[in-house]
Formats: structure tokens, C-alpha cells, sequence
């Protein structure tokens, strides 16, 4: 298998692209070829099978949202719950705005329920995640415990999902509003 | 169009476990016709286009879904937050044992972000949904106000959506706890 890390990663991006817009049907060595503009045969040389593609355009799709410094430094603690009001409005901006990165990752969820390798390697993923949260947020002495921070993200990451898929379900005032009373119901009142 | 009712509604369910089963992509005419073990040709007189099919099996999803009178008759208002906790818990596991119905309107959505008339159905479907949601619970007397039964709604359709796609991210013990601390924070400390 090749090695270049910024090639391997330009055909991942390629691959999320095709799966958010054709779904994971669509998604094959031959069309991330197409879609990376490179010579066909060259996503062969970078993943053995369709299944490693599917994994690891997942994992590249969570590298991709890691927020950078300048938002992981405003989460540092204040104590105050409009700090956490914010943060999680920027988060949803922040996931939102990679809408086929978001769409890829359910197009994989969806493909999951057909391919127990494909389930074990994103259930690993999805419950690191959800843990690091916890951790981060318990760290962080901001207001909620981590039953705040597991219904927090259940809520979004549906709010996510309805804005990238009907997005005329909900108003851009609506969903901060949403977004400011699941913070304040669901952390606010525990430790304030 | 053809239109005997049970025979369209058996094709209807037929094209939800194609659906589910292949994806969007896998579903056509044809694969309805073989799914629902019927001559090759019949869907194609009950349904004009593939449009036309896509929209209508997500109707179908609904109208399965609608929960039975004995159900709706626990929804009498008690006042009392162990019925909320109680009738979220039963939606949950009503919802989620339609494994196929779920996952279905999922493909769907995906689906609408490709397909203008099928987002405009589904929009309309999922609003009307929501806003019955929120009238029967205003009108049953029991504790929260619009935004607690959003924000329930949303929480629970992304648990719903991990307990279908990444069945081990949370335990049956967790997920219980998970629904009734999202009532319990998002409705109880309103009203009561």
C-alpha cells in the first residue's frame, strides 16, 4: 500500500465527497479515482478493499472536525453557562458547516447496519468521542454532569441532522433557541 | 394507477425493507416487485415514477407508526411525570422495533438532500408530526411547555438512531436512564 499522508488524505476527502452526494453505493476505488481528479487504479494502491475505504474516510471525517486552537482555547472554564451556550452554538455552526462530512458519517451509520466491521470500528469511534467529551467537560468545571453532556449531544446531533437534510424544519432563531434551552435545562440548573 | 388499498399498502411495505435493506440506490420498481413476491410489473401500476414510490413508503412509515388506541389511551393526562417518563419509554421501543420503518425514513432523508420534491414532502410530514406532538401534550395537562417536547424529540430520535445503527454505544439500562433524565430535566422542574 502507498504511504504519502497528504495523497492518502486527498483521496478521503474525495471519498466523503462521493458518499454524501451519491450515498454509500455510490462509493467505490473508481469513483474516489474520478472524484480526486487522479489516474484510475491510484485509490487501489492506497486502500486493499472497499471496506478499508468506508473506515477510514470515517475516521478522516472526525479529524476533519477536531476544532482548531483558537476555538479549544475558549473552552477553557469560566463557570459560566452562557460560556457553554456559546461554545455549543459554534459547535453546531462548526459540524453543520462540513455538511458532507455529516452526511457521509450517516451514509456510513446506514452502511453499519450491513457490515459488522464497518458497526465495530465506528461504535469505538462514537464512544471515544462521547467519552472525550465527558472528560473535557467534567475537566472543565463548567456547569452539568455527564448525563448533561450525553443528552446534549444526542439533542444536536439530531438538530445537526435536521438542518442538513430539512432544513426548513427549524428557523436559524429557532435552532439557537434550542440550542440555548437544552444548555440551560439540561446542565443549567444541576450545578449553578 | 391501480388502486386496491391493501395491495398498495403490501407493495408500500415492501419497498420500506428495500429500503432499508439496500438503501436508496437499491430501491426500484422492480426490487418491489420481487421483495413483495408479486409478477414483475405490478408496482409500476400502483406507482408512476421511483418519485412517486420514495415519497409514499415514507408516508407509509408514519401512518405504521401512529400508535394503537390502548397506547393513545395511557396518554390521559395524570399530571404526574412518571407518565411522561413512562410513555417516552414505550415510544422509544415502539419506534425502535420498527427497525426497518426507522432506518427507511433515514434513507429517505439522505435521500431528500438529492431530491427537492421528496425534502418538501418529507418536511411537511416531519412539521406536522412535531406540531401535533407539542398540541397533544399542551392539551394533556401534563408538565413542560413547546420546547421541552422539541428538545425530548430530538434527544430521542438521535438515541433512537444509535440504538439502530450502533447498537452498543449504550446499554438497554443506559439508554432507560437517558430517557428519563431527559424528561426529568427537559419537562419536570417546569410545571410540577
Amino acid at each position: 500500500m502507498r504511504q504519502n499522508p497528504a495523497r492518502r488524505a486527498a483521496l478521503l476527502d474525495a471519498a466523503i465527497e462521493v458518499l454524501a452526494r451519491e450515498g454509500s453505493r455510490g462509493l467505490t476505488l473508481r469513483a474516489v479515482d474520478k472524484e480526486a481528479g487522479v489516474p484510475i487504479g491510484t485509490a487501489s494502491n492506497y486502500f486493499n478493499s472497499r471496506d478499508t475505504l468506508l473506515t477510514q474516510a470515517g475516521a478522516r471525517v472526525y479529524e476533519r472536525l477536531i476544532p482548531d486552537e483558537a476555538t479549544l482555547a475558549q473552552m477553557a472554564p469560566t463557570g459560566d453557562i452562557d460560556t457553554v451556550v456559546e461554545l455549543l452554538k459554534e459547535t453546531v455552526n462548526r459540524v453543520s458547516s462540513f455538511r458532507t462530512g455529516y452526511l457521509a458519517l450517516l451514509e456510513l451509520r446506514l452502511e453499519a447496519t450491513r457490515r459488522p466491521e464497518l458497526r465495530e470500528v465506528l461504535t469505538k469511534r462514537v464512544r471515544t468521542d462521547m467519552d472525550e467529551n465527558v472528560a473535557r467537560h467534567l475537566a472543565s468545571g463548567l456547569p452539568g454532569d455527564a448525563t448533561s453532556v450525553q443528552l446534549l449531544q444526542l439533542a444536536l446531533s439530531w438538530l445537526i441532522l435536521e438542518q442538513l437534510t430539512l432544513p426548513d424544519i427549524f428557523t436559524a432563531e429557532e435552532r439557537d433557541k434550542l440550542v440555548t434551552e437544552a444548555v440551560i435545562r439540561l446542565a443549567g440548573d444541576r450545578v449553578l
